[in-house]
């Protein structure tokens, strides 16, 4: 997934609030898009000029701005003195180790979140950070790279679908949230079937691969698991927050998403809880394969070796040897050893080991 | 049981409160039957016509409308409208991987539950959401298929039996929870069963196919538990309830229940404990087999290699070996062999190897 | 013990409040007993009549009516009605499968215990469940059969002993739970003895029969430890109400019991984790007597598979095999593989494998 | 250190407040010393008659007596009668098994303590019940058995060092606790030296006894555990208790040895961590080990079996065997059984096995 | 990283309040640094009269007083009693063993920290105790010896960047707290890193010496997480605090450094889960590998004993064994060997052994 401790330590040394970009660089230019609409009409736009975005912060329609590629220092800095972030919150927007959280500054709500998307290419979940600022009329989003889940939100402003027209920039945010929830069921779907082929391996053939799946998984739960548990926090907080830009009808809609964050934890506890019943299985397996070897070594050692013996025997070079001198001596012998080797055989099969 | 993290994914992208059924669609035709009674009398029907219900909701008799088969979307759509549902309740109660939860909505509280009925062919519990609305004076249940665990309560709404026709709506609210808790002991009951039945495997001759059986019976706790912890605290919130929905006197009932479901968890947590103990006996039962394996092999390999040594010597073919031409050359060397043997067999004895 | 989930499923599908007893029918026939005191006098005889008991309820007496043998539901019920209990308060008292609880009912607290009694016959402890009813002026109390911790009880209310005499019923129904604590030290010290037995055997010559007893301790303290748990709730519950029905100079009494509780449950913890323990230094046993086998096989091993190979060299017939010819060939081969074997025995003894 | 349930159930059936010494009885004679002194003076003496220090209690100066020998009942209680403590008071400060606790009998304080010295000849701390009772103008103190932690604080009474003697009783109350607390970081410093003891053991030869080791040192922290984890409680208690009894200025003294304990309880919970990690090591020792030996055996049996194979193949007796008449067929074979052995070791160092 | 409990006993016996440093006494002199600055100017110079600090106390600039070298007890005490610190404050400045903690003493704030600083050269962290007292308008700080990770705010101050000189003494606190806490990231990523490079070693070639390396990560994250969980609390606690000491402005600050304290214990934790998944990966390696072991010696013993059995039935002595004076008997022995020995070796590659 990433790395277990990012660059934060880039930072060490500067003052609180200097803005730094931790993350990773990226080729692609940053971008800035608009949103603003209302009831009855919407327009959707890429801005090139920050600084003219100041005015929507004050008109009555509902104003969204997504700004995707945070290494440009820059533009997120101009972006956020225009509508009159802390400097902290700068920092925090461009520090991508966020954990989770809502910070109430007055005059807007900041609200960090993990974005998870599923790659199909790599085989997992995607992690970013996503910033959002509810404030007055209007909603900021900063994201770390292009492509997010949000494109269904952009389709149903455009068509005017489903309540989101209808309503403030407090619920866009949680339209935003609740998006990001969303998309962790179906991480949390994909680490499902994962878990399942695990398991099956497990039933079958189990090797040190198999052990590298669990273990992959293991920490691919661990991740997922310090993603969610701060956002329940978060959505507990939006929901008790005494915070005049949420309106009282959004009460229901957070309740929801805290829901929904409460089900993602209780299954990643149970994935937590399977895996180790996974590694428990392995073991057993390894010592069931250990068991097994033994079993043929010691099947083979215990017919071969008294028959050995017993030829042994009759290789002796003693002077007076009656039985080599009688005529079905060999015979009476072969007989003899194939008779021992029928009785381990028995013997072996009624201890289920054949 | 079921899967890990069902289809909850076809949902996303849809814009929150869009009813969309994520369980598994079903052939059987959904079923809405009503009951309305009060102390003096009852009527029980199948409905067919759902917008002619709306009266009953302001008769002062209870009224109880229960629809199986939420694969007709449609069907739970206009019995919710009627009602006057949020949109949100809509779509949770098409949303069957809910947790358990109650939330008070004003007019009415929304309780979703999980009910397990025990299925003897499988030999497993099957697990089924349910979710009930209490109304002034009405109840609406939603249950995924046909079949139910409140054949009891009906039989006794048409029978007059205990208290329930003398009492209102929330008594009826509470009767079904109470069924489904009820219902619970049953499914606890069998896999004590099944945990006894693991147990005396491990005493007798545990192999691979216990294991099998611990894992899945862990799995079985696991989910039995996902769906329990919540219930205690639906029934903790009905009871701290300030809802004019319940009456007072119905505190003592929905008290007793929620000791039920502490006694519920309190038993789960043990399952869980008994299960860890299990598995450390299962592998603790391969490293014994390991040692006997290994003894085995050992009491052979020792007894027989020595001989082995001592017959190689008389095959030698040195010219002057005096034993080659005593008479008693073979007899003593014979005897010498049987007591080395002898020997041996009385060490493993003390050793109790043998 | 007893079974892990009992036939709480024999009342699945009654109404509540419905009184099933659901443990096991005795032969034995029920006994109510009636004790009657106050400072100056006491009386005490076998209850025949119960209606009868009625006026006792309003005698400023202490009454104590105590019934043993739940199996008789009529007998329970008359009881139960002649002083007036919720019917849910009397289907606990019949339902022997209840989690330790106090409720207040206004007029009465019901108090549901478990009661240990160790029975050295059978070398474990027989759990029985005790409920008790303390009423203005009266206690009653419910036991499953005859033979309960009171005995030192009824001696001091006889002898007039202690403070007994002199107070309300409230300290009766103090006294009661303070025997049922005290009845737990007892069990606790008998499993702590067998304990340290198991720890014991561990150091001599654990076998599979150690690992028997060590789950049966396991099973013994999760079980106790279900029964203490809630009592603890019990008696932090009753020194927090605010019921008129205890006297405030009872707190202290209180306090003391559950200072008794809490020492019981760390007491429990501390076994939870010396068991803990024990599994492991029996697995570790398992691992080491592996190692001994092996170490066993190896030096028998080690020590003669190159000697036959000298052996062997010697048995072959090769024309020219100048070795065979000479005089003191086969006695400095002989000599040579006693300095091989002496010299194993020595490299053995150096490795502390001898 | 101690038993694990010591004989508590001695007390089973008794009225509560009956006082009964649970404890060892030990010869040595109890003694009762007395300390009077205020910031001018001071006095100590062996106190005989117990009665006649009654008007003590009333003197402006500070009192402190303390009484080493619970065993002689009668002096216990005629102590604490004249200082008039709770029947339960007397009953527990006999009862050597309390839990740490602090009760407010509203004229005085009661805390009970469990106080650790180290023992050089046992290698181990020895446990011992102190209780205390702070009165207005006097400090009651009850150990066990002669020796304590006090004997700083005597020394400082007579030499009128530090506060000691300017300050109230509950300065001196609070001396006594943290010596108390400060006589555990020396046990901890101790048993801090056998894990780090234990560790060097287990990287060098770990056996049999260095498990033993473990499992006590695991006992240890255990007790230990139990000792400090309510001692926490009390110290906290009594920082928040609103008593008369201790003066506004106490407050940053308790919070100073509530930070200790924490401190205390950090580190024992640290040596629970270390010490789950040292049987981790001792098992993957002994896994090491049984490889080690295996790895022996293996190495001989793969040099040596395929050449005894060889030897064999020229022991057989055909009669036309042509490599047996020729010049250098001994020696050829020798060759080649000497390239075989070679290229074994060679494959075995390639594994590094050897 | 340090010793487990160090020399707090050095204090056992000693009166409370008694100033005792209870570290590593070193060779370097103590040291003794002001700085004092407005928005205007800076003075800073090295302090030989500590006594003539005290007018500092009460000009309006900002006084910061940073003594390093603690085993001068002297200095300490008399800095702190120019600044009129409580002798338990003194006592604490110089117990070098504190838990991190924050005490309001009314005039000034206590903030004990422990500070860490990446040592390259021994590969692990160093662990000093910082203390800082706030007062109003000054900050004292206290640490063990020169060195520390300050340097950036004295640059800061210096250079009159960022917002350290507009600011208070609580701003100067806070940033030192966050320069404590930004320091825990560095640690925290080269502890990640190793536990990256054991993680590769796990995956290639585990040995001995990969155990040490994983229980030695397991001390460090045990230390770093007992230094990191009560700062959380310190953090806290200044947030909550309603000291006038600390201007309003200060939260955003305070809430931020929170934020960063538990971002660090979630990596912690999550340290933990992982170092707990690479033992059980250790463990599974050694068993593994002693499958591999049992492999090579059951391939070698099935090939060639059996082989061994047959050559040794052709060097019996019987007179009469027909082969063996066949003409081709020698040849059809050899091929029938290396028919069965090619059949035991397809079996083995069948089973992926080979």
């Amino acid at each position: 997934m990433h790395k277990l401790v990012p660059g934060q330590s880039r930072k060490h040394g500067l003052p609180p609030g200097t803005p730094v970009f931790v993350g990773q660089v990226r080729e692609e230019a940053p971008e800035v898009t608009l949103f603003d609409y209302d009831e009855a009409q919407f327009k959707t736009e890429r801005v090139t000029d920050i600084a003219g975005c100041a005015p929507l912060k004050d008109k009555p329609s509902v104003t969204w701005i997504n700004a995707s590629g945070l290494h440009d220092v820059g533009l997120i800095q101009s972006l956020s003195e225009t509508f009159g972030l802390h400097p902290l919150v700068q920092e925090d927007i461009l520090n991508t180790n966020q954990r989770p959280k809502v910070e109430d500054h007055g005059d807007y709500l900041y609200v960090v979140l993990r974005m998870l998307q599923w790659n199909d290419a790599a085989g997992e979940a995607i992690a970013e950070q996503v910033s959002l600022v509810l404030g007055r009329g209007f909603v900021l989003s900063f994201q770390e790279r292009a492509g997010d889940v949000f494109d269904s939100i952009r389709d149903r402003i455009r068509a005017g679908q489903g309540r989101i027209r209808k309503m403030g920039a407090d619920y866009l945010a949680y339209s935003l949230i609740d998006a990001v929830v969303d998309a962790y069921f179906v991480v949390l779907e994909k680490q499902g079937e994962k878990l399942e082929a695990v398991e099956e391996e497990l039933a079958l053939a189990p090797d040190r691969a198999t052990l590298r799946r669990i273990n992959a998984l293991k920490r691919e739960v661990l991740m997922l698991r310090k993603s969610v548990w701060p956002l329940r926090e978060v959505l507990s907080g939006l929901e008790r927050a005494e915070s005049g830009l949420l309106s009282d009808g959004l009460g229901v809609y957070l309740r929801d998403a805290y829901g929904h964050t409460i089900q993602i934890v209780d299954t990643i506890e149970t994935f937590r809880d399977l895996l180790a019943s996974t590694f428990d299985t392995y073991l057993s397996a390894l010592s069931n394969r250990t068991n097994e070897v033994m079993k043929l070594l010691t099947i083979i050692a215990t017919i071969f070796i008294p028959l050995t013996f017993i030829v042994g025997i009759y290789g002796m070079n003693f002077k007076y040897m009656p039985e080599l001198d009688w005529a079905w001596g060999y015979a009476v012998v072969l007989l003899l050893m194939a008779a021992i080797a029928g009785a381990m055989v028995l013997y072996f099969r009624r201890k289920t080991w054949l």
